[in-house]
């Protein structure tokens, strides 16, 4: 029987329950080296978090997340909660020599980001960040085709996420459901919300940003806070695009927005190569898109693979070919990924120093966009 | 607390799977008013079955069936063996009260299957039959749409079912992994394993089959079985056209085979209507096409709906909008509305009268096709 | 300077105007060994017939067919009028020693297209019918493909027809615009007009139909005149659908409606091999797609073939790859193929005797849907 | 019968050919107030010349373009030449009183074409720049769209114009078929040749640019001259990618290269407003898809028009519903629309005026990718 290794969460929004849930199921479907136990569960309210604890099947609840690091028993801390509390939080996990598993972004910015990755790497303790992406099969099947070499030569990345549901001014800032839009909560809007995202994928696929040049926009300028009612100025950017080189050669363009009508969780990249070019898109995550220049003529075409087979990423240890599995799932393949490295005694990837330089690019857009100029990553 | 339900499983293969990580799961994202516990899990191999009991936390494991049936405590049969045994299990299992869940189709043949509805309208238990894709949301949605007549007056009902696995005369016949394609434990070929999910699903959205007329196929003649590695003749078929009147009015036209290469499991159907038409495709579940004639003409055309949100069928117990689930989550749905259903002394469909009338038209189909004529569905 | 070939057109209706534009444009994009001459348009109504005539160029016009017969100027004769005037004008044309390009379908039925077979063959004079699909670049690719050997052994054939102009019980039969309606001028409904499409092409790729089943239906029984506004019985299917054996072995799955919401055109087929499979739509006609199981299996997909480059059959002859053609290049297409065999004195596909073989099957669909069942098609 | 129009044509290259196609088809499909008569032909290489007036019909041809210019016969002056050739070419035509019609972009920069627009003004001369695109059925039906207000405030217009042709460093620069990668004959590289066309479309959508921020990047630094076969340095701009501020405070991001594999012509915008949004992509033109947040939630989706209806831009002069054209119809409703507005005394969208525009832009990108800062487009 596998050892024992018992999990705080702190957090029970959006985020406790996807990772709830992958603790929950990655020891139906993988053989892990540790059994997860769902030992505690921490958030603000008391009946919400015993109510999550209930339901999810954590032994016990409180509403204080120091009781989470205090608590010897707990193995691994797994930080839900919203941006701004990360950096206390991990800091003071990473103290107690506890294994971390934080969401994303990393921190609020590059300052905070660096300290907890200090204080990790001091402290010699697991750390994970939750950029759940790279675990849809069909995105890690995209790294392996571009480790294989079949694209050549990259010339191009391109990466947009885009949503629709800030375009009312009815919707407000703050608040449980709305914190992303609430700058002191959430640090930038789509910025490190979304494109943190196809920037993680994008420099695990590619490399890492070296410069980058930026246009953000606040379209509504001021909402109501969720929880005071009253009119305030919004801080976040509701649109960043920018452009950028990579340290390979190859351009970058990337897109978010809120604004794009039509589309929900619309995230989509695509990579051109030399050979090769390969396309994704979040909104049908089980396809992976192939061109493939070296095929026959008259019979060469975008291919359309339904990453489904036992001999695709992940994908060996769930259904049959052809059925299709979901969003939650990459945090299942996370969990799995985390604790058999942990046993190995390896890095999971990514780490907190992986995300910081995750966190570095998202600033540098934000300084780029404010000071209308290029901006040299600084890493 | 939810009163508990003790679950008994019977087959710990790819439906033993899907079945138990839906008892698993459902708790976690419906207010049930059961809690489900895997009690006993049964199968053929001692040792298959204890690390299958230990994988999903079922409390002890028997090679018996008749101990299932047997032990008091167990409150729900579930039925996931090969075709050939669902009747004698589900006859002993009646008989000792048990609410039963039968994976489908539920017999080898209408007559099978008169008998095991008459045992549990007799014993008065709860019944249902796994046919499974009914509770994909989209599926769900097209049902309700149809039932607020968007469609209007319907006039073709248009299913496939399409897949390539057998195509490679190396495929064996019989044992674990290919027992669909040994006639004595299947009863048929498509007709019963895709075909039959078809019918379901079009009685349902559409009504009754009155007359059909078929064609089958057995492209391979003879296959080694897979256990004495001796070569027989092949008694399924491979493929199966139909084409059928339904008690509508409208034409119904219905194809499976398992040769059909670039498909790995394409279950399509197209509904057109006076007003609107429907189409589905399981390769890409979470989405329904939708056309409405009544929109403005030069707007017109096939809409894409991405069925995610939460105000379509089970969408508000998942996660957000733009986030898509995956096959898995038809049979957590379908447990949910069972229990649901038990505690409030009401059916689930399909019931295993449902599946009779899905049987009856298999019947009729495999006959039609025999008989090289016309056949009236019996009902 | 090529040789002048003077062309008598009979019909001023769409396919008037398709046939005339194919005439114009063949020279500009074809090195052809004919100049195509419009000498002669010939349709009911004076006023109408010389408006053609003069929109197109055609030197002069008539009312009454038998003058174009009786030209000795004209080299060919293209009859475009409806179908139940086909013979006697392809009889006439024959005896006179006309080269004769007739539209589609051949005949009212076999017996009509047997004589017409005999007629041109006796008279030794190049005959084609204008089974258009088969000259759009993607459906010829599929020929060339299949040809090449790369599905291998092929188990299904499925092609579909489906229309929706018809669903309004207000639309007359008969008359200029709807003859289509009226079995008087037309012959059968869907049948004829659609499915003899799908039939032709699907034998030119897939070899002869054997044997056929079939179902129709009329679901609107009375329709006004176009001419006299008389509510008149509805003497043609509406839709039909039939199944049916290939000479090779394989299985054929036909539909064709007028009654499929959302559908204007939608010719579409699909052939799946041992090897590959091959689909076609005509509402892209510009793509093909095509899926082989020889890929690598971690990249293997559906390619979607975008039917526009230099190597790909008729397409040097337009644009540069990546700009589309349309429906109007499939007359184009034959006319060059038609005056380059004529010069070379080779007969062009689909010629009578071939088109006859299409009658002969459309005939044995509605011959099975009258006598509901099994109907083996005589050549 | 219409009044004579005498076109002289400059150019016989693959735009010689498609406006050649557009006069002699036009008068077939449009009822025109001129009837266009190609009268002579004008190109470098007498061989060609004389081919390429033969084929369409040209009355004469010459090799020298000021006869084109002297020919008191020619009305129309058409221009199709490389575009270091333009400027010249049209301040002749517009001083000897011609109409005008110049291929795209209007010349090598802002100064030419300012001289361009100040001479056909004085003279009062039709003028009109070949931006085709703008005339696909589908890209008009976009702008009457958003000229009714469907979408509401416009937040993002997005545009991508991506191919693949020049990867190979052997593809070489200079001469007949690759002068678009000489950047003496062509000004600039995929800015002028392929954004321009995106930036075109975008602000006849959307209004002015005002100002932009650009990046461009020259892949291959050197290639061989087709003519001398000399190893020369590149001068064009290999890919480009700008963002922008609209005057309506709409984003803009456009896309531009010759290096993504996989795209032939992929020229795709996507416009996103308050109510609705709009997507298009040049492979497969006969669609537009379009978004209506209007619709009912549970069947709101992205709907895929078919641009082939009557009422829709253009389409009343074609085929029947479901039959679609083509890239090279464009070109014909340029000239239809051309004629007409001749006829009626009214300018022909896009004039050279607003081809200025469109040049002041990728003026203004150039510079900023240059200057590596923000440029405030002059107008």
């Amino acid at each position: 029987m596998a050892k024992k290794l018992n999990i705080g969460i702190i957090g029970y929004g959006f985020m406790g329950r996807t990772h709830s849930n992958a603790y929950c199921k990655a020891p139906h479907f993988f053989d892990l080296p540790y059994e997860p136990v769902l030992k505690l569960a921490c958030g603000l309210e008391e009946d919400k978090a015993k109510a999550f604890a209930e339901r999810w099947g954590y032994q016990s609840y409180t509403t204080d997340w120091h009781k989470v690091i205090e608590d010897d028993k707990i193995d691994v801390v797994d930080i839900c909660v919203p941006n701004n509390l990360h950096a206390e939080i991990a800091l003071a996990a990473a103290k107690a020599g506890k294994a971390i598993c934080c969401e994303k972004p990393l921190a609020l910015n590059t300052t905070q980001a660096q300290k907890m990755v200090e204080a990790v790497e001091k402290a010699g303790v697991p750390n994970l960040v939750s950029f759940n992406y790279r675990r849809v099969p069909a995105v890690t099947l995209a790294k392996q085709l571009i480790d294989e070499g079949r694209l050549g030569k990259i010339f191009h990345y391109r990466a947009n996420f885009l949503q629709d549901w800030t375009i009312s001014s009815q919707v407000p800032q703050g608040g449980m459901a709305t914190w992303r839009l609430d700058v002191k909560a959430a640090g930038s809007g789509v910025t490190g919300d979304l494109l943190a995202h196809c920037i993680d994928t994008a420099m695990w696929h590619n490399g890492p940003i070296t410069s980058v040049c930026a246009m953000t926009e606040t379209f509504i300028k001021e909402r109501r806070h969720a929880e005071t009612g009253k009119l305030e100025p919004v801080g976040i950017d509701d649109a960043c695009t920018f452009f950028c080189h990579f340290d390979n050669g190859s351009l970058g363009n990337f897109e978010s927005t809120r604004y794009a009508r039509g589309h929900k969780a619309l995230y989509t990249f695509e990579i051109n190569g030399e050979h090769a070019s390969i396309a994704w898109d979040l909104h049908d995550l089980h396809r992976l898109s192939y061109f493939d220049h070296r095929d026959d003529s008259i019979v060469r075409g975008w291919r359309s693979v339904h990453v489904t087979d036992g001999d695709m990423p992940y994908m060996d240890k769930w259904w049959v070919p052809g059925l299709q599995i979901g969003y939650e799932h990459t945090f299942v393949h996370q969990v799995a990924d985390f604790l058999e490295n942990m046993a190995a005694g390896k890095p999971t990837s990514p780490t907190f120093r992986e995300a910081l330089a995750t966190q570095s690019v998202c600033d540098a857009v934000l300084t780029s966009a404010n000071n209308k100029k290029w901006e040299t990553v600084k890493y």
